[in-house]
């Protein structure tokens, strides 16, 4: 009744994400140790060792009943043609679970709530997960200039079309150019919103979202209902950033919220790739101040230049040498468990390497999936072999696609 | 007679640089062990070990006498009011000399030839050595765009006015915008050419050498009369890189000579900065190009950016913290060896100091002037003293000019 993906399991993440905004340590915390039913139950019940999310939950309680508030978002959801995605169910998507690992050093609040997600709400027919598998975001200034737009449309295009999806945050400028490029090419492309997935914001971008609804995916941490609060998108930036193989900036003001999504792709390890621009124009000044700040993100200039930074092998492996410990940093920790557990000759089946990893069996056979499209290892009839490829030590993985 | 400095060994010199091309290891060597004249005398014997070098050296005897050239050369530069300065002489600028370290590892001949100049043609009132001191080189695309042309205005306006000299190479386009900014901004500029400087070239920028000869300086490798042959400029590009405090490459084509330039000022760890542009114009992909290839190369965007590189400070310390080793990397090794040498208490003669570091004395001389200007030491009427900023380890002393 109360084990993960249950009916109380859902109701209760549902629950949790309007009790408290998403990403909130406490929280995530006492879900994991507790289950969500139970977390939920505490919290209400004002059992919460931090100070300040405890009033935060009694000023909320005091709004509504956390479970009727979940009861009801359901139903918008079911309302709006949204499902509820948590991390029990297949098309979970594994990725985002990366930021329990996640940690920015600094005093704000934003920086230290970026725990993963509890819940997805969906609108859209693809699956998630697999959506995201192969994903880059691509995103950057609402006030974009006509260069900005090209480029996005360029890269965005250049994406869909080689099979990526294309993720960003739905706002104006660049991101709906993204979005809007990708739906051109006939491609997956995947809105994170700040607000409920019944009403996308900006709403002069409806039209978009009810193409991305039909062709893609409109996804929310925020119940149906919830409004895009200017906070909220700072808490977002967190999942755009882990839900993607890399994120491109395109154009971005000085000091913008590009930085901040910018810190939390770095501080994953996935590649954050910038777009340079004229230094005439004030609306690559923030590129060109990521590019000065970070050593590691990476201005890239084209689909290829994307290409190399997330490319299948990529997406797992370094493309570049840029020195053994980095391309180990790089290696995705579940593929790398599971090339270290596969022995150097002879084959295994599954379930004997799931054990032998210390993975869970579907996360090793999802991981296989790709291991073996990147050409690392093979299904054999007798179990699961490597490659000479998949054999050889990480640092030298990265040769070619 | 033939001691350094002599008449002599001024016109072996210039017989040398007629005889072979600037740069040239074993000719380098032989001057070094041997002096000037007779590195010469062997030279003309065909007392060489380079088979290469001494087919070289006698295909050009046989179009004319070393020495007579000499003679002719030394007649042109004075009809052509220009002077010889070799290393023996004040004006010589020291930074040159490290050029005697550089390794690029490469096949290539122009890649192994990169030893330091034996002596400079020099058209011009101002004092060479003192005039690049403070010096940040220009460079970029014979074809530039307005937007390149622009800002090469914008930085080599704002360096001048700020008392930096602007070094170029005097081609079309950002070189001669940079050299143009500089004398509009009644600041030094050098031309370094791949020619005689009595006839630099490109002829259609003659009004625009002859105001640099004037007001600034047009100096060369090669003797008056010499010709512009078309891999002079890869042997020259290596004087523009190691003369100058740093180097800046604004426009630049796909695979063109500012990479082969920018792979010097790295190897000789000066800072080398690139400016972005739009990935939409062709005359941006080479600046590109070395950003993603070189992770030492510098994005810059304004003067503001440049001085951070090359400030007063930074001319000799590294400006932002990027890692201690760095940064001791960067310190020019002379003023390294003096600041090891000074006591942590009192004072030191030069004369003392000079022998604790190892150092001739006229070299300490010139390193203390520049030390002083920069905050990290002192002359007091009983001698040379540390400053407190000059005591700290090289990590530390970033902080500010």
């Amino acid at each position: 009744m109360n084990e993960p993906g249950s009916h109380a399991d859902r109701m209760a993440r549902a629950a949790l994400t309007w009790l408290a905004e998403p990403g909130n340590r406490a929280v995530w915390t006492l879900v994991q140790q507790a289950g969500a039913p139970a977390a939920l139950d505490r919290l209400l019940a004002g059992d919460v060792p931090d100070r300040w999310l405890r009033s935060a939950i009694s000023a909320r309680s005091a709004a509504g009943d956390a479970r009727e508030v979940a009861a009801e978002a359901m139903r918008l959801a079911e309302e709006a043609g949204a499902r509820l995605v948590v991390p029990a169910d297949a098309e979970w998507p594994a990725r985002v679970d990366t930021l329990a690992a996640l940690e920015i050093d600094s005093g704000m609040r934003v920086n230290r709530d970026t725990r993963p997600p509890l819940c997805f709400w969906v609108r859209g027919d693809l699956p998630l997960g697999p959506t995201l598998e192969r994903s880059v975001a691509i995103v950057g200034a609402r006030a974009s200039t006509g260069y900005g737009t090209h480029v996005t449309n360029e890269l965005a295009y250049g994406l869909a079309e080689r099979g990526w999806t294309v993720v960003s945050g739905g706002a104006y400028g660049i991101d709906a150019a993204a979005h809007r490029a990708t739906l051109a090419a006939n491609g997956a492309t995947v809105s994170v919103l700040a607000c409920g997935v019944d009403r996308p914001y900006p709403v002069t971008n409806s039209e978009m979202f009810a193409q991305i609804a039909e062709r893609g995916l409109l996804i929310s941490e925020w119940p149906p209902g919830a409004e895009p609060l200017r906070h909220r998108f700072l808490i977002r930036n967190r999942v755009i950033a882990a839900a993607t193989a890399g994120t491109v900036v395109v154009e971005a003001a000085a000091r913008s919220g590009a930085t901040q999504t910018m810190s939390r792709v770095l501080a994953l390890n996935r590649p954050g790739m910038v777009v340079p621009g004229p230094v005439t124009s004030a609306m690559s000044v923030g590129c060109h101040e990521l590019l000065r700040k970070y050593p590691t993100a990476r201005l890239v200039t084209s689909v290829a230049d994307v290409l190399e930074e997330v490319g299948l092998i990529g997406e797992y492996l370094e493309p570049e040498p840029r020195g053994r410990e980095h391309a180990r940093d790089r290696l995705d920790e579940q593929s790398a468990l599971i090339l270290e557990a596969l022995p150097r000759r002879g084959t295994v089946t599954p379930e004997d390497l799931a054990a032998a990893a210390r993975l869970e069996l579907r996360t090793v056979l999802r991981r296989l999936s790709l291991l073996e499209a990147a050409g690392l290892v093979l299904r054999t009839e007798t179990g699961i072999m490597l490659t000479p490829r998949g054999g050889q030590p990480p640092g030298n993985r990265h040769s070619n696609g």
